[in-house]
């Protein structure tokens, strides 16, 4: 029952760091618009307009929230600003940009309950019981983590203990492998199993000795019988659910994200956000295929909508699936899974036709491509439409992971964008070796080979699929080494970047693959003065160091989104 | 196969006085935004802060296109202002406020072919030709209006004979009484329709003799057959249906409307036009049910955006049908057609549950409600809600056409609007006699013994119904004579309403009855500056005077949308 493994541990990484926002948020958007503020005093750090890296030390922001103008050291700065605030020192760097994420998703993991670090069954039932007292308006409790051998259960738990804690709103709880879930009594009855219901294929509804009736635990695809009664989010939980990731995002320095599958509802979603002077991460919105492509952005793109929050720019596609899930389409079979190639989803004539309608209206596509055979499939896509739609495509491969060496140069065509995650790198690392063998990996989370053929590159997390955190990310990418030290020296560590390179793909790189070069992405005069304070200088600092580096504030349009003053 | 036989005059109906806005338009919003405008020298009225009729001289407009000041005849006007316009002593009044119609289908309907006016298949030939020719980016060519017996054919036209014409793209083209249907060879193939298709029922395939294929004309339901492989509109037509529409409605002096029943795919085209400075008039919205209300509304009512253009007020719900087709649900039996009552299309609860979901969500529920029973059932349920979801709520009620006289008292309760539809009374009269019987008709289009009540009248036209034509209303409103001056002296006279009232109806009271009044409606300090010039004085002139009145110039926020001059 289980739809993406991936997001099983996601609540408990979530909720470091975060408490409280919501009341910081408030306090800060009662403030009045600031007029004119010059910030000195700071260890500033951008790509410029040149693309190379620039130091400063203070920037003037006007009060429109765009960058006046920054000084270098030695420079006067102006005397007659309304405001000044003293950098005290600190290092500040562009607002970070996370160029792959699912915004909802991410919102809608961190509100669900986390069991993961429950040790017993009293122990979950009391927080199960506390989570529900918290959120009265919750239709449905929903939940995920729990896992009755560390427990010490010896068996599953029951809808009975279930219930004994919330008897009044359905309770659906994953089991941590999310191969089982765990329902009370209402939610059993929503989804109208009884004692009569047969197993489904591939699935085991656990029964209560003699009636036969459901026990509570429902394995693997029997699961679906309860998670399909489950009802779509109601509008005020998708605002919950956009706030809460908004507030996440502006906790980890991202001030800007590109979101990979925008449906109708996340888009409303963010328009309300808009509409209501609640949005303050700036979205650059990929839709969830062509339909909703044509209903969102109706003929071509939208224009930047609330002072450059919120453009829709294109169409995410899905070319292939995982590696994990040996999904990923592969040129030849899995070195684990003789005869297995994984599949394309889509055929050649559809993935070029669904672009071609996307470039037709100006609509910019994002490809899912994991492994090789979808790589070269979508490079060659590429190839065959730039004759037809020229002009400034930057086409977007989304991962890139597996890439065939022959393939390699073909990123420097056409102006494609390759759209990576570092820190799959680290997390996936045992698992590609697995998958493909030692004899196949040239091409794997080849950041910097790819970069090295002119190809734009650019960084994001897949959050929720891991945590959306971009000092992390940025220390894997100049070391291939993960937050254990493993392995010392890096995974092949010919394909690390330089900090330049890193600090790019976060910033201004960011900004460029989704049209928003000349809007935000740099602390240059005429963009929006999004930035972070950091506690360390990136530049500086070894990787250890920059994975453990702390934002101190979060700041968009020249007014702050985030303090970490004011967490604690 | 025709689902309302109320469109199909109504191409032309449209088409008179709308020619070449669309280049007046673009000529229109280039223009630089205004700063002060004073417009002196005119003969203006307005519904005043306490509700009374005033005159003025003179208007004095902000740079953000709200009104200054008015000033009465001897006041001093300012001499500071940046720019005078001189009125010419013409008549100014608040734009007008259509409360309700269908934007989509008014825009939709005219772009369509009509046929109507041809009088010989080679006359309809040549232009559908010149409308294929005219339209090159259509998918396919629509339209309706032909006639073979007007043209003298004595039998129906052939596909053959719009291959000769059109052989590039489907045509499909609907008999004036919408009982048929005219397909050329491409649409027929596009349905899949062949020799071997049997008639559907209720249906018929008219048929070459001897080979039994398709002749090309598809008669009542076989029409379904072709008519559901049309595809949906694609953004780019609808955004042409939306402009369309705006500038049909500011032809006739129209500054705001509400529309009933916006879908997902209606609101897009509305933001699109918002987003891109193209949104001119003014939209109250009333989504197409309670999920597309979710959907567009989130948990409330949308804020007034884009500078008071746009808003999602509430929802519009369908209780009945119409009375034409006996649709409208009566309390006794139809007087041409015992033992039918009609029906209604929601349960009591049903009724009572999606108005609790939208009142639930302070949205407005809008009721379509035209029969007796009908009205009386949404009396009733506003009855039973009003207790339970207090405060400003302003139930409306849509059409109250035929209304039981016990059940007119009610109407002065809980705030009720009643939105109705002058110029439907005089469509109707012949029909509505039919219908109930000289002695039912006590209560029907009973505007002035609803307003008696206490009810907030408000009048629309229900365009594409009907033409969204205010001046015409206005004098069925004050007369109850039609066009052709009948019945002599007004049918059931009593129900007349004075000019005042009229006037508020299709201003003010348009205006509350979308959360609006304290933006536009009035030409009063601090309000909108949306209006229209007349060359008629309609506190002065005759009914007929009245209907033949011209709209010269219509204004929104302070800027010309339409101006007669240049359309000559």
């Amino acid at each position: 029952m289980k739809t993406d493994a991936t997001h099983t541990d996601l609540s408990a990484k979530l909720r470091s760091g975060t408490a409280a926002l919501a009341a910081l948020a408030a306090a800060l958007f009662a403030a009045p618009a600031s007029a004119d503020l010059l910030i000195d005093n700071v260890n500033g750090i951008t790509i410029g307009e040149d693309g190379e890296v620039e130091r400063f030390v203070a920037v003037w922001i006007d009060d429109d929230g765009r960058v006046r103008e920054t000084f270098e050291k030695r420079e006067r700065t102006p005397k007659d600003t309304d405001n000044r605030v003293d950098g005290k020192g600190r290092v500040m760097l562009p607002g970070f940009i996370d160029s792959h994420l699912h915004i909802m998703g991410l919102g809608f993991g961190a509100l669900t309950l986390d069991l993961s670090g429950t040790n017993s069954l009293a122990e979950a039932q009391q927080k199960i019981a506390e989570f529900a007292a918290a959120n009265p308006s919750r239709p449905w409790i929903l939940g995920r983590g729990w896992n009755q051998e560390k427990w010490g259960l010896g068996r599953f738990p029951t809808a009975a203990e279930l219930d004994a804690v919330v008897a009044d709103r359905p309770v659906w709880l994953e089991r941590v492998d999310g191969h089982a879930g765990w329902g009370n009594t209402l939610a059993i009855e929503r989804a109208g199993i009884t004692a009569k219901t047969a197993d489904p294929d591939g699935g085991r509804i656990e029964r209560i000795a003699g009636s036969g009736a459901p026990a509570g635990v429902f394995v693997d695809r029997a699961g679906d019988l309860v998670s399909q009664t489950i009802p779509a989010p109601r509008p005020a939980e998708r605002d919950l659910a956009f706030a809460k990731a908004q507030e996440l995002l502006h906790a980890r320095g991202i001030t800007a994200a590109a979101d990979m599958g925008t449906t109708i509802e996340d888009w409303q979603a963010f328009r309300r956000a808009g509409d209501t002077g609640r949005l303050t991460l700036r979205v650059m919105s990929y839709a969830a295929g062509v339909e909703a492509m044509d209903l969102i952005g109706g003929g071509g793109p939208t224009p930047w909508l609330y002072d450059d929050r919120l453009r829709l720019n294109g169409v995410k596609l899905y070319l292939d699936g995982a590696l994990g899930s040996r999904g990923a389409w592969l040129k030849r079979p899995y070195a684990d899974d003789a005869g297995n190639r994984g599949l394309p989803l889509l055929t050649p004539a559809a993935l070029r036709n669904q672009m071609s309608r996307a470039a037709l209206g100006n609509f910019q596509p994002a490809v899912h491509a994991i492994g090789d055979a979808a790589d070269a499939e979508v490079l060659g896509a590429v190839d065959e439409l730039a004759d037809s739609y020229g002009g400034d495509r930057r086409w977007r491969i989304e991962h890139a992971q597996i890439v065939d060496p022959v393939d390699l140069a073909a990123f420097g065509q056409h102006g494609i964008i390759a759209s990576m995650q570092p820190v799959h790198q680290t997390s996936d690392r045992l698992m590609a070796e697995a998958r493909l063998g030692a004899d196949r990996l040239d091409g794997a989370y080849a950041w910097k080979s790819i970069a090295d053929t002119g190809a734009v590159l650019v960084f994001g997390s897949d959050a929720p699929v891991e945590l959306p955190d971009v000092l992390a990310g940025m220390a894997v990418a100049i070391s291939r080494v993960d937050a254990d030290g493993q392995p010392f020296g890096g995974w092949r560590p010919e394909e690390v970047v330089d900090r330049e390179r890193a600090l790019a793909a976060y910033t201004s790189n960011g900004a460029y693959a989704g049209y928003a070069e000349k809007h935000f992405g740099k602390l240059v005069a005429g963009q929006r003065a999004d930035f972070v304070f950091l506690d360390t200088d990136p530049f500086l600092a070894s990787p250890d160091q920059i994975r453990g580096a702390t934002v101190l504030e979060t700041w968009v349009a020249g007014r702050k989104v985030f303090d970490i003053d004011a967490e604690n």
